[in-house]
């Protein structure tokens, strides 16, 4: 498939490599035409690797992914298209994170919104479904980072496309039964909100090589 | 141990009838002196069990715990009195829930406080210790509901009163080790911040015996 990817940092060329060595072919696309790390990114990672800006990503993409930091989104999507992001699956791997300069933590939107929803209302002929928002990005890729059955959660509108984003989370090695849909792209406020969380626990664990797994009684 | 709870709801019953099994005295603090339903717990539960007013129950109890709706406890604190508080350990299991006629639920405060951090800072001779927030009454003194190990949250500024807690923990039946100290009472925002996720959960599960529970790489 061809995949759009809006983003270079970590997040977006971990994406990135996995697609390619899966057999997909990808455009990771930048703000400017000139970024130097995403051109290299592109000349290592052989004929199905390509750079681009944000519109030639999302152009190229029959699926896009939002690989921005949630806080910058918006803009990184309206420089991408509404026109070049319509009748398409936008996984939003995104969270709002909003670093103070004393070290706060906090997030914006939060509570009664979230990025998933902003992004969603903003682009309405485009299915948005928030995915991989939960944990580090080595381990979206690699789910066998971390032993035993561990969970993803899913949030959005389309069935459709919520059903092409867990063919595309199969693919990375996570089995359908841990994938849980928590429902409408409103859940995505849910996931966001576990952020503050998950760093707490990162600093408690020490590293990123961990995951919600849900135990349920019968 | 005698032990005063602040709150007559679901979480303050069960946790006052699982104290008293375990040998602890309890006093089931109301708003008002004439709260039937604490009498008639009360009279259940035998010599052990009292009711009386939110400040009889923290004059009563060497430890104190919050068992009211976020949103009205400090309200119900103030009522205990910061005098009847001071030189104590107060396990808050709040949550600051504020539901919205159209059925959104949302968390006030959220994202730069929390509500454990809201009652630290009013008492701040008392030790505040953010505990069992994340999990549905039931479950908080029976961890055998849902199989398997999971997790518990705690936070507080007080290493001493967090121990006592720990404590009074593993007797509801929680090993040490599944008990994990998010650090000071900030990270209450990040325990709170998981209701919304919570609610998903029930949502997708269908009822409330599940629970968190970490997979974490060696």
């Amino acid at each position: 498939m061809r995949i759009g990817i809006i983003g270079t940092g970590t997040v977006g060329r971990t994406l990135a490599a996995k697609l390619v060595s899966l057999g997909h072919e990808v455009t990771l696309g930048s703000r400017t035409k000139e970024n130097a790390g995403a051109a290299e990114w592109a000349r290592q990672a052989g004929p199905y690797g390509h750079a681009g800006t944000f519109a030639d990503a999302a152009d190229f993409g029959e699926l896009v992914i939002n690989a921005t930091a949630g806080t910058v989104s918006l803009q990184a999507l309206r420089l991408a298209g509404a026109d070049r992001l319509a009748g398409k699956v936008l996984i939003d791997v995104s969270n709002p994170l909003v670093f103070a300069p004393d070290g706060e933590v906090s997030l914006d939107p939060v509570n009664t919104d979230s990025i998933g929803e902003r992004i969603q209302r903003e682009f309405p002929y485009t299915a948005v479904v928030k995915a991989l928002n939960t944990l580090s990005a080595p381990l979206m890729v690699d789910p066998g980072r971390v032993p035993g059955a561990h969970n993803l959660f899913i949030a959005g509108e389309d069935p459709e496309a919520k059903a092409r984003v867990r063919s595309l989370l199969e693919q990375f090695g996570w089995a359908d039964e841990v994938i849980v849909d928590l429902g409408g792209i409103a859940a995505a406020r849910s996931t966001e909100m576990l952020m503050p969380f998950w760093l707490n626990m990162m600093r408690h664990v020490g590293h990123t090589d961990f995951n919600y797994s849900f135990k349920i009684a019968e």
